[in-house]
């Protein structure tokens, strides 16, 4: 079966980015490397918008979070999790894990953070050493103000942290202009690569705290890699393969530039939410990000068996509620490697499977609106 | 530049198993996904010998080593280190970071392990909760007997601790008949693959360890692992790509026979050992293992041009010395994808780039020593 996948990562990877990542072996500490290794960590600067090192982890996003919690903290410690969705989660299960104190501003899911409960509970808890965040949450698809948030928690003596796994390159997101302190990455969304780099960078004050963590690291001690890097290498054997990928979905981000990235994704998020509210349905979220469309499953409609069938059914993968969500939502990305005719797809399978599925549509309608999106200067 | 890689890790890929790398990607939550995925699993349990699961994480083997002591230890506990070279130094480096005292068998680097040192201490110190050795030190090429530790190790409550990442699937090595309890490996060596996946496997012994083990963790967790592998997925984004290269290459191995490996590298090394001999070269150990040679640098000769005068002039990638032995030694990996031809081409280049820096040799009589060895049945 041709398939078809727009799920929010592991997203498609170009023809061109897998052909680099199945090029024969190059030895990690050779000059061959280390002039693919710079550029990549060069390039990253330019994704990240950062003028700080952006540091490659053999991992996924999740060992990029843990890197964040294990370089800037130590046992006692307090942080504050803004708590979004299923990824605000973790940031408070790896703190958890670690023995930092938390506090949580917990909010429903499919809303994001009110910056004037953090402003709030850091003036309250003078403590609290780092804040965490998603740039997006993956899991509702909204997106928080980390433009706000940073304003505020820059001028305290805390940190922010944003998880930017499903917004890098898709989500505006300016590292440096905006005063973020930590930003971490994975490869498998809007970097278009296979799953298995994670990213990570800080700033100044991050470093600050960075020198006086006392958290157990090894694996993802971010000052081995420091270290390393001035002499153009990894403290470890390097995943060599994907970051001659990774070269080349550079290559193609620059090429298209970071902010048409930032525009195409918005109109392909615009496209899809019109598509589905002229089908009937109703969006998860009222803040909705860039990179993923979340939509509510209609009444009587088995939500989990949606999924499914189009995927068995058609060939077209995208992704259901998770946890709690479970059959009661459905979300369809635009990151990465996905463009205009990839979300006609999309919404053209749902069409059709909420038709066989005895869902009451007009078939095309959801197309029509989309097209009338794309076709707007 | 045509390019020969013959280092001990990153290997050479075959090319089935980096197209498979390069497939475009399935979602990991996926029916299709799950059945690659079980798959390879199952596979790794042949490659280990073991009975056991064998965990997959996103990470090279340095993570697999971290998770070995993250998930067995706590802090207080004592771990004793056979130190025989780089990567047994890497044993206690982890474990210092973790608050795990240590003990220390030190040798001296081209020694392996003597066994009685091990029981030995294992009387003195009842404290001992773990042992940590490497099947094979890759970075003085040497063979510790893990057969024999096992024995002397099974007998008491403390577990033996294996990395095998250079060794896997070229070292004679019987995970369970052994009583080996905790074995890491690898991609990049014997596995055939790009670096980015760590293994990990315990006996029923550890297990019991894993569960008493208090010391921080999250990302390499096992029990998480563990959990997830009853649904046939992981707890985070798998390393996709990889895992579908991963199942080629242990067609690879399945079909080759895993004993069959084993007496390749053997005589890839008897060939090796043959011709750097026959040049007048010394080996740099006594107790030389089967997946790479170590040799001495001759007296006035630049070891450190040696080897990168065969890489940049020649095309054929060889390993110095590491640390201390830079410029002292070179390496020869006979391993994972690499056959009699590969190490012709490796004992070629080194004595036509010995006869361009002066060093005397016969050309030709290295090659004629591993031919004789090649043609003993």
């Amino acid at each position: 079966m041709k398939r078809y996948l727009l799920t929010p990562g592991p997203t498609p990877v170009p023809e061109i980015v897998r052909f680099a990542e199945a090029r024969q072996i190059i030895h990690h500490r050779t000059p061959e490397f280390s002039a693919i290794f710079m550029e990549a960590s060069e390039g990253l600067k330019y994704v990240f918008q950062t003028k700080q090192e952006v540091y490659i982890f053999s991992s996924v996003g999740s060992g990029a979070m843990e890197a964040a919690v294990v370089n800037t903290m130590s046992a006692g410690d307090t942080g504050l999790v803004v708590d979004t969705g299923k990824f605000g989660e973790r940031w408070k299960k790896i703190l958890e894990k670690y023995g930092v104190k938390t506090e949580v501003l917990k909010y429903g899911w499919g809303e994001s953070v009110k910056t004037e409960d953090v402003e709030k509970k850091l003036k309250e808890n003078g403590n609290i050493k780092a804040v965490f965040t998603q740039l997006t949450e993956t899991s509702t698809g909204i997106v928080n103000d980390i433009k706000k948030l940073a304003q505020i928690v820059s001028g305290t003596g805390s940190i922010l942290v944003v998880d930017a796994v499903s917004g890098l390159a898709g989500q505006e997101f300016y590292m440096d202009d905006w005063n973020v302190d930590v930003t971490v990455a994975g490869s498998q969304k809007g970097l278009m690569l296979a799953p298995g780099l994670g990213f990570i960078a800080f700033s100044q004050k991050a470093w600050n705290m960075v020198e006086a963590s006392k958290l157990p690291k090894f694996y993802f001690d971010v000052k081995a890699y420091r270290k390393n890097l001035q002499n153009k290498t990894q403290p470890f054997t390097t995943p060599v393969s994907l970051i001659a990928g990774l070269n080349e979905s550079i290559k193609l981000i620059k090429g298209e530039g970071l902010e048409k990235i930032f525009e195409r994704c918005k109109k392909l998020a615009a496209a899809t939410r019109a598509g589905v509210k002229a089908l009937g349905l109703e969006l998860f979220t009222e803040v909705p990000c860039d990179v993923v469309t979340s939509v509510k499953v209609p009444a009587g409609l088995d939500g989990a068996a949606l999924v499914k069938r189009m995927r068995d059914e058609l060939g077209v993968g995208i992704a259901g509620g998770q946890d709690d969500l479970k059959g009661k939502m459905f979300r369809i990305a635009h990151m990465g490697y996905m463009y205009e005719f990839d979300l006609i797809v999309a919404v053209a399978a749902l069409e059709m499977m909420l038709h066989t599925m005895g869902y009451k549509v007009e078939l095309g309608r959801g197309i029509r609106a989309m097209e009338e999106t794309f076709l707007k200067k």
